[in-house]
């Protein structure tokens, strides 16, 4: 006869805190995002992060189970994942509160400047769904900036330039695509990163970014100024951060929406 | 006759938006850190991340100066960072706002259980000087927890363990030690990480462990019940990260204090 | 009229120095993996590090067309790289030599041990097609292990255990399935390291561990047992690194396979 | 009375399998480096892989005995390494042969080009001591490329730059310093790069590297040229990764001395 095992997590606990995050971290599981272009998704990988809250006097939560529904929940966008994935997580684990966090890879198709070859340009994006503010999306595109002070300091059109990565988190109750936020870090930044340049798509990039030098300060800006403009979104933060050519430390700038 | 050559990041800024942080990231500098041992301290390799606020009217900042302070400071605490560093810096940038990171590796003179021999045990560190909250530190602290749940199915002694990272964050004005820390996560996680453990060692921290198995939630529970209680701390938020040896993906649980 | 542009790459180079590997590093594309159970395939992210030789006398090759060539091919094993990548690639650069490594996630389908309920193990893996030796393929493989010692130590049944990761690379001209590697590896560490264990399967799992706990010696020993038995192998390496529980350093062991 | 515990580890194995490296992997310890200045020392945080033969009838080794011995060194060079510390960790460990890697960031004293500013140039290195091959330094530097083809093509004057890294692994019975290292990765590169340049030094950096431009073929070739006439370096590995600030991928070259 099998011993009575008690179900430890879900015991009495008497040190009276709550914790606002408990949960899992780092699961990797396939998962299919939905594009802005109707009909189409990509399969890509998931990487969740998943928390409930846990009442001041109960132990634990049962972990395995955000398991089971992750594995589930296979399409997504982030409406669905606020909307839908939520709820069903707080149902299951009997919680009060949640947390989702997906981080993944995505990828633009692209057509180079001149050469029209087509490649596919990744970003790196993170859903948040989350009982604690509305939903937020993250998105980090690479772009290219030449400095405008190097270009006045020298006055011979040599300057130095390099990658850099803007980083834009927008909260929304609608959907913002990310196809649309990597067109603003683009814009911003001058001039976009492609994986694949041939010759007069290397000439056309590089005379354009030196015809309109930027500071990540100028970079922040310009996307602030379009992010303003966008009704849906309620909240936006926009940092560059800058691979300098000539140091090996980074530029880096940061705006965030105050009220 | 040289060109008269303008100074592009003083010049106005016609978009009217203020930028929170201009700065640089991923500086690395030797620097020495005061211990608790009145007389002591220890040197280490701090990576600077630092910022500047940009009002809306001026373009950017200069970036090299950072560079220049940072070089110049080489003893620091937190307090010296907060009180001495950052108003230095504001004055050198002429900038109304700042916020300073030094994340660096200090390391802990342990003495193992039983066989009494001493080793040193790193843990990592962060200082936060801002205008935009009080001084922060952040310590991240290697622990071995034995999983009670576990424990309860096998009814035979036997059960996953593994090692987690406790991350304590504190603010407050005075000065709160890496060494006091770094003890209360310790004895949270029940027994410590030693670097060298011989064999009468390893005996004594596995039963120790096994004798108090805790969870996530224990973990965080168990340090912000010996956090509240400590006067100077104002804020605190505490997390803990298990390398769950039976998943290949982690077990977290984080409690931050709500006022 | 435009300006005869010189194509840098193709000039001569004076210096007379051969140069093994000329190419591109950390490109991400989306590719195809063909699974072991025939017409079975998963779509994952694939990163691309693609070389060519250039020649002592020849100054430099074009990077664009190894993006071109990257984007182009989708569906791959490691056979279809060495005979079908590998010459088209040398064609197209008019190279000698090549040499191309692709990392991806790969997901093996699993079910729980008691409750026989599906989830997806990801594994890390690497396609290396080469004209510098014949096609590696390397998968890396998260186990659970018990260690001996402490077991013998305690005498009570109470042992550090942790996650740990068997790194097997295997040189072959016929296709060796990932899906293979990933058992011999989890069969070496005694048991798999499961993303879903309900209740009763964590009981079973951690009771088999300890049942038969395993150095990071012996989880070496046991997979080159098993690789010297595969005929089609005729050159491997294999590594386990734990996540030590007890330390903040992890326990390693490593076989390469001598003529 | 205390059970009779065995020691595992130096158990008869049956399985008839050498073990060429087994130890232990992520060690930190504070350590000081010589410099290449009589008489001066730098203080660091080393980071140590060591490993020991185990032959095929032995089961395993005593891992503790590694943390103890790391703790006793602290001041090193490679020769001291290979001379001292390899024969004293064989000893202790009843070892054939050993291998042992420490890693570790030091610092480069520079004097910005026209400011004549001091700061120091962080550099990531290696030391591998072992009985598997002689002394290896390995010496990661910054430096700063313009792209050859890219000024080519614009024929204005623009062309893309970015930073790169130089990794540069010599084998030598003789002590070769890091300081002599770094110089010849920052002449091959064209322009080193400064933590510290105020706005003259900028203006001279960025002409500098104009007026040289490399791409990655020319900056390996040009190490290589140079490590050829060294006559104490038997062996040398030379490549260069340059993060493209036009794409979002590395283009990389590498040379390895062939008998």
């Amino acid at each position: 006869m099998p011993v009575a095992v008690r179900d430890l997590q879900m015991e009495q606990d008497v040190r009276g805190i709550k914790i606002q995050k408990v949960g899992i971290r780092g699961l990797e599981v396939p998962i299919v995002i939905i594009e802005k272009v109707p009909g189409r998704s990509q399969r890509t990988i998931g990487v969740f992060n998943m928390y409930v809250e846990v009442s001041p006097n109960q132990r634990g939560t049962h972990m395995s189970r955000f398991v089971e529904i992750a594995n589930k929940r296979k399409k997504l966008n982030l409406k669905m994942l606020q909307d839908e994935f939520l709820p069903y997580l707080k149902q299951k684990l009997k919680a009060n509160k949640a947390h989702v966090e997906v981080e993944f890879t995505y990828f633009i198709r692209k057509q180079s400047p001149m050469s029209r070859e087509f490649c596919q340009l990744p970003v790196k994006c993170k859903f948040t769904a989350s009982d604690y503010h509305k939903p937020k999306l993250t998105v980090i595109t690479p772009i290219t900036t030449v400095c405008p002070c190097s270009l006045e300091l020298t006055q011979d059109n040599s300057a130095h330039n390099q990658r850099g990565y803007v980083t834009i988190e927008t909260i929304s109750q609608e959907i913002v695509w990310i196809e649309d936020i990597v067109k603003i870090a683009e814009t911003a930044g001058r001039f976009p990163v492609y994986p694949l340049l041939k010759r007069p798509d290397e000439k056309v990039a590089v005379q354009a970014a030196f015809k309109k030098p930027r500071f990540v300060e100028d970079v922040v800006r310009e996307v602030a100024k379009q992010l303003k403009h966008i009704r849906v979104i309620e909240w936006y933060k926009v940092s560059c951060e800058n691979v300098e050519s000539i140091h090996n430390h980074q530029a880096f700038a940061e705006i965030e929406k105050e009220d």
